[in-house]
């Protein structure tokens, strides 16, 4: 089988030979900047927000990637199209960009990096982590430790600094294997969860939090943007865990499942304990939207080897 | 010359070959633990020490190293074994550990890293970095944003993920190039700086921030003993800004320069703005329990090629 | 068999009869405080410090209990005199005080209860719910709620409206159903169990919490003094979760037990995962103290009725 | 006179006879949870708004009423159809749930409570407690401590652990004997009141605190669905003392008087002093709804013996 | 050239012989109140909102003013009026309310101020300070101390007690000479200037924080309405760094210069470095509305001297 | 009688003449120093330490007052001694300091101070605010606001905006005309009064709060020190109300009155409601210390005209 190209600093090498130095900032120090663009019949979706999105970060953090988004644009579908001969036809992928403030002379100092690191490639979906989800609905449990404050750093940031999260999903698997941690801001709020916005869903209003102190989702726009067209009240507020346990339903949205159930919070069901009607109707909107039916394409991939 | 050696997962390889994959969990999400020990005479520092939190850190982050601290330590002597060849006699190093969550079948879906990738490899002391500021004194600044609490992540895990630093960094470094970042804690108080320690001295009474929350320095413990056996009272306490701008003297503590006077604070003078006394004490009773004069080997080597 | 002795309200009537109103506001609105005190050789162990504490809880909250603390302590000893004869030479039992604002004429207006409840009562010591974890340790969980701050109600007010802690308790065990659990303050330190003071060991030194947000237990009070007859260094202080976790161990104190040793912390084992020295140390010395075994005791009496 | 009777644990008692343990947890440790609903016309007013938030609050404090809403509905109305004959017909009653985690083994261990005890009863309304107040309105006061944070116990939980509220109501009289407490959230903004929601009134805007951190109180949302109908502009914002003293006019909200007007805030006068238009308009609503003139059924039953 | 004349305490005197006693309270203890009016084409603007604010502020802290607003409007045209002679027809002023809880017979005891000191004056407007800056923008800098909060002191209450906004302004100046701070509020969130109100423009949108700890500023409520009537869409909410650094344009809203562009935050261009079209549309309207052209006046009057 | 004579600007003039501008920054905006030093036989009481401390405020505000402090403490002493003659021989004073930011071209832009004001004057003894108390004690009380946290502005600098005491003391105020504000930190721990620093005696120790946020009162040190002459065991660390609630006695310490008794707390007394013997026996070893009675003289002199 052919191997997936990547992109690293202005080359395309296969991806067996895509290596980074230990001397990188982004190994040594988290010092880098993400997005994860997911493709739908080998489109990508919402390429310009992800490209904004990630020109916010950078400038947030003094990255410069040393290229304009027009440039950064191009090299991404380029990585696509090179990639795309090993996609199936009915399969996907994800386009993953991690640009890292670069190789330094000592990782200790702050004397300076050298340039940027730009990587790009392509994932395949991660269909299997989540594919029986759409069915079930996940469990989600909310941990003793805290999201960090946007006065430490952002979270609209898209960031690689996770160490929090990976705190965060121990407990969680503590309570079930197959949890995932919802994180509460320091005053008690739900934030978001390790990789994920939440919705619930209440007398038939969509509510999630606001964008405060949590990413900015764009698969988060997108549901509020589907709830609109199709006449679903939502709001965005402060959340406590009395709403989410107390809630008719809820889903999670992320790039690649794009509209995950959630049936079960810290141990007891959400109203039914089954995926609800709304959240069931967004998926459908959604892939109506992109033409693939989503829950379906998941599941006809789950077992793929990846 | 002959290239330094470096040991990644059982093996040791040319540093030049120290590749790690752009998979790697330290790279996609900072998952990393690290400890960066200093040589004097070539012998390790305090390696049982450094070892000890180490393992600290990898209890607390969930990350299994696959060996205990013996075996840990037998490799980091190894390591060091193999590269001192390259050190001239009056130089020293830093050996660095670097152990990572490992790579993942896919980077943004929790479902387990595989196996644990642990790094390990001798560095150049950066005395370029810092060595004129003996004499100098360095400048600190606080930043607007704020270091992370510890029931978010807690900073005595020395992990590799310091995004936020980063931007205290860019900040600090606004009012001054020269300037580091001291960041205070969400309650105001000094907490850390990027990679150190801080001391004041007030009416001859050393003074530093406890470690509710902060790492807990292995250079400010060997501070705080020094200035026991030198009769110099000391205590751990939570302190402000006014504290530290109106101190008689300040330095800080961090492994490859031990201890580095601070001067300037926030654009004003510490004290007479030249280092002190006592941080001059410390310097020379440290120099002598390791036999080494620490401000000598650094000016003699602040211009060697790194 | 003969049935226990209740004081309420100036009368000694049979447990069985001993009922309050529905509309008294320790029913109706937590608003109790109480004090357990546990007899050795049936004798009462530090009652005055109980009837202080207990009367210092009582000024905060403006609860009149309508006579002295030596009229309660009278009480109090009479109350245990006439259960003396139910208790087994070798057993020994809890002195309870449960004192309400009363019954009130409308239980949602704040105009004023009627006269004070009073409730004196003994109850077996609780053998059967901890005795067998004086070998095996138990388990401490933190919940992802918090300790309600000083600010809102002192927890050095031993009250009865605890519903927080049913839900950090209903937390713990989802993990694990035999843990219990441990809150974290509003900052993310340790604060207290759910009825219990922690105390952990770190390189032979005691620490535990400050009083600043806890109940100032009795119990910890008792292992202090014992600790500095003993010779061992203790510090009251902040703690994290990272100094539980990597503990050299830790137990906690209570009226009942006395001490408890913990050996499990958010599911990783502390130190060896066994009862410590030091804990056994302690053990041995209220033993001492009291002229009773008491782990000999509480295992012997783990299987009575109660 | 005949006696009212009470529900409790699946028996019909007279209320003289109504008494619970001592060792139930609902009087050992606050862990009870309630609803206290009204009649109008013998009718009772949102009954299934007052269930289904009983039911709210009882799944996130895990206790099981062993029922089903229906039944719980089924006993209430027949709670109220047997004291019905004790009540005039110009009069009315508030129906009370008080339901407890049970009687325990022993009270101060978590190993499990034995029976939910399920307590429902009818009290009379209590006018005398604030029926002159319709006229000359009430005096509220920033009490120094705070209400406790949803993050230690979500205030949305409609509990009887209230401690915190006699020690508010306590400073508030130490200010005015006839004042009642208003409490700030840790952040300083207006939360509730010890049983009750506030609303201010702005250059004709109703102006009420969101439900992040306070009950959300079902005479709160009728207020919000009259003004909503009265074309009375509405929003449920962050409001501070400032915003209270500033106010043109004030009342709270409480399932007894419904509206009550609040006059005097902190010593001074609110607007002019004396119960406003919007205030008015909103008590004749309310009366209109119900078909009973509210203010003068509480002025014509205030001295009724209760 | 004629001296200006100031109302003292119910007599009117040249501006020369304007002078407070040492022991006034607004000298003591910063225990001052005011308000700055401008005057467009010589009419004050909004002085009844302005009056309207001062007589809130004074409400909240308990200073007595000694007349109603009546008469403080009537004392204040009176001002203006004798002052207007001095004033060239193309020019403006400010009027300036000054009112401090008056002299004390000891400073340091609150035995009680004797009667209010009421200064009124009026004063050129500062156009030398920024007029250049309607065509370059400002440049923000977040300092590192914070906002004080409402529970402190509500920062709607229009007071004198400054010294934190100078402690922001001296950090500010660090980073450059030319810039004003922007401080956070505790938890991280944009509050307002050392004496502005901040907007920023997203994709169309004005965004100003919310008026929960921010001064109410009567240009912030011109802009809105100003941006209502333009069919501007505008939200208030809660904002951070991030959202200011990636803003499209910004500006902040001030008495004297009604709306002033920021063009550079923390260093950084904010979109394009230049006045944005939404601004310079809003100062447009401004002008319109009150028949002088803002800017022009500004740079016609920056070398007047003052 | 003579007049006092004031230090102003390098001039000294009569008390009646020493007026300063309604342009200077300590009118307008609160942005003042200050130091009150009380004599004892006429001699200034630990003078060195106030300039000291002026000077450490002085340096965090940025105030240059253009002179080192040995011209500093020349011209207190010739302030005091051009007063003296108008000071009976058992009399004393205070010795007022009082440094500004100056006049301002412009009071609304942060444009920058003229030259500094200097203000040196010698006020009376407020014997007649306090003599009373000795013996009765005084009643404090905690307010529902809060002392802002050093992270706005550091309470270490003694500064001149003080406009959150007015409204402590406003809410104090309403509980009882002759208490005084009490200040609880934003995490509800005592912090210190409007003018003063708060002790408790608790089973014979002497408790204070740490000066993390409070003022080092030079009083406070007074009192630690003559406490470890006496052998009195003192500890700083947070105390909550419940600790003074429940003290055995209380005082505070501020420069005139040396240590004040307080008896009543919230209002409850302290301890029996009379000062207490430790309060007494301070009050006798700083008599002795300054060769003063320092009761007897407030109460000789309390009647004075002032």
């Amino acid at each position: 089988m052919k191997e997936r190209t990547v992109y690293i600093n202005g080359k395309f090498v296969p991806e067996s030979e895509a290596k980074i130095s230990i001397f990188d900032a982004g190994f040594c120090t988290g010092e880098g900047i993400t997005e994860v663009t997911r493709t739908f019949k080998h489109k990508p979706f919402k390429l310009d927000e992800h490209i904004k999105r990630l020109y916010r970060s950078l400038k947030m953090t003094g990255i410069d990637p040393g290229m304009k988004t027009e440039e950064m644009t191009r090299l991404t579908l380029e990585v696509l199209k090179r990639n795309l001969p090993l996609i199936e036809e009915d399969d996907d992928c994800c386009i993953v960009h991690n640009i890292t403030a670069g190789e330094r002379g000592h990782p200790y100092f702050g004397g300076g990096a050298g340039s940027t690191t730009v990587v790009i490639y392509c994932a395949p979906v991660g269909f299997r982590w989540y594919a029986r989800q759409y069915e079930t609905g996940i469990h989600l449990v909310t941990p003793s430790n805290r999201m960090y404050p946007p006065q430490c750093l952002d979270p609209k940031i898209k960031h690689r600094s996770r160490m929090y999260a990976r705190i965060a999903e121990l407990q969680a698997k503590l309570v079930d294997p197959e949890a995932r941690a919802l994180l509460l801001d320091l005053e008690g709020n739900i934030s978001e969860g390790t990789g994920f916005n939440l919705f619930i869903v209440t007398d038939g209003v969509l509510r999630t939090p606001t964008t405060r102190n949590i990413l900015a989702g764009i698969s988060r726009a997108t549901v509020l943007e589907l709830a609109e067209k199709m006449g679903i009240p939502a709001v965005e507020e402060d959340l406590q865990p009395y709403d989410v346990s107390n809630a008719d339903e809820a889903f999670y949205t992320s790039t690649s499942p794009c509209v995950l159930p959630v049936t079960k919070f810290n141990g007891a069901p959400i109203g039914d304990g089954v995926p609800g009607p709304i959240t069931k109707r967004l998926l459908k909107a959604w892939s109506d939207l992109v033409g693939v039916d989503i829950v379906k394409q998941a599941l006809d991939h789950m077992d793929d080897p990846q």
